[in-house]
């Protein structure tokens, strides 16, 4: 029988996900892994195969996150547009923290290695999709309240929408000021009326 | 009296560019340099010190390079707006391009080195700051004409415009459609009116 594992690999894959998330892929090493694990390098290697791997399973985790929180914030209000104002609001309070300043783990991704690797290129279109899924659906809900534009579709509406939230995640990261922020949000959620 | 330099110091700077854009910081390493920049690594660290000298070098061109090609963009037209269009349709042409794929240096380097790197920080903001207002400039010509919303400031229009610019980059790069691209340039430019 092989030996049980001594150590919790989920909160080992949780830490990876935070130091590739601040540092990117090509500048972590396998000793900076080592160190924010507490792990040996071969216990790594015997979990995760290599750091590609790690890596993969890291943003895998991050993308799972991300889209199970937008879900829940879209459903925690009865207005469907009301939950789009509110996935706005949290961006804009990431101005100015930490969280702000490490920046959306996937935008940093794909600025790193989309489209040069196919297996993040895959979990970068695959995260769209997700997203711009959900809001397509929420989209839907406030048209058949007659709370939307009709001028555009569901489709084309969320493809914006994804790509303000995009936007504001570089530009939170890059220092963009509170008041720059609740501009870009106010001006979003107009134009969906 | 020292020896002339024997290479040209703008192309090797621009070669350099182009490396540092597709690999990112960390990812490029002085033998690459030495390849691509076709020079050896003491005429390098002659020219430019360090691989990270050379680096803010090449990204200071780069955001001399875009901020000159925007500028002329929107001096072209002479109804102001049909400049921004004009910048919008350049941004949704570059769908499925190998520029595309690139994305944006400026984005990238946000990505990998803002806020760590506090040269790269300065970089960034200034040129969030030249866009930013230059496109103020020309909301103030279209406000003037009466062609512009009055609902909002040029500041918060441009902060907007920009965002949408800066979410386009990443989306591009991640492979959106250009059917995705033009309604999202579609409903920006609506929602100027």
């Amino acid at each position: 029988m092989p030996r049980p594992k001594t150590f919790d690999l989920n909160q080992a894959l949780l830490n990876a996900m935070r130091l590739f998330w601040r540092k990117g892929y090509a500048a972590t090493s396998i000793e900076d892994l080592v160190e924010a694990l507490n792990l040996s390098r071969s216990s790594i290697y015997g979990a995760f195969t290599d750091k590609r791997n790690l890596f993969l399973a890291a943003l895998q985790l991050y993308s799972d996150a991300v889209i199970a929180g937008i879900q829940k914030t879209l459903n925690e209000t009865e207005a469907p547009l009301e939950g789009i104002q509110k996935v706005f609001d949290n961006l804009v309070a990431e101005v100015g923290t930490d969280k702000g300043a490490l920046g959306c783990f996937m935008v940093n991704s794909v600025a790193e290695l989309v489209p040069y690797d196919a297996d993040v290129t895959t979990i970068a279109q695959t995260y769209s999709e997700a997203i711009e899924g959900m809001l397509v659906e929420v989209l839907k809900r406030g048209a058949a309240q007659g709370n939307l534009t009709t001028e555009r579709t569901p489709e084309a509406l969320a493809a914006y929408l994804f790509n303000t939230i995009q936007g504001m995640r570089v530009l939170i990261k890059a220092g963009a000021t509170r008041d720059q922020l609740e501009a870009i949000r106010d001006i979003t959620l107009h134009s969906l009326q």
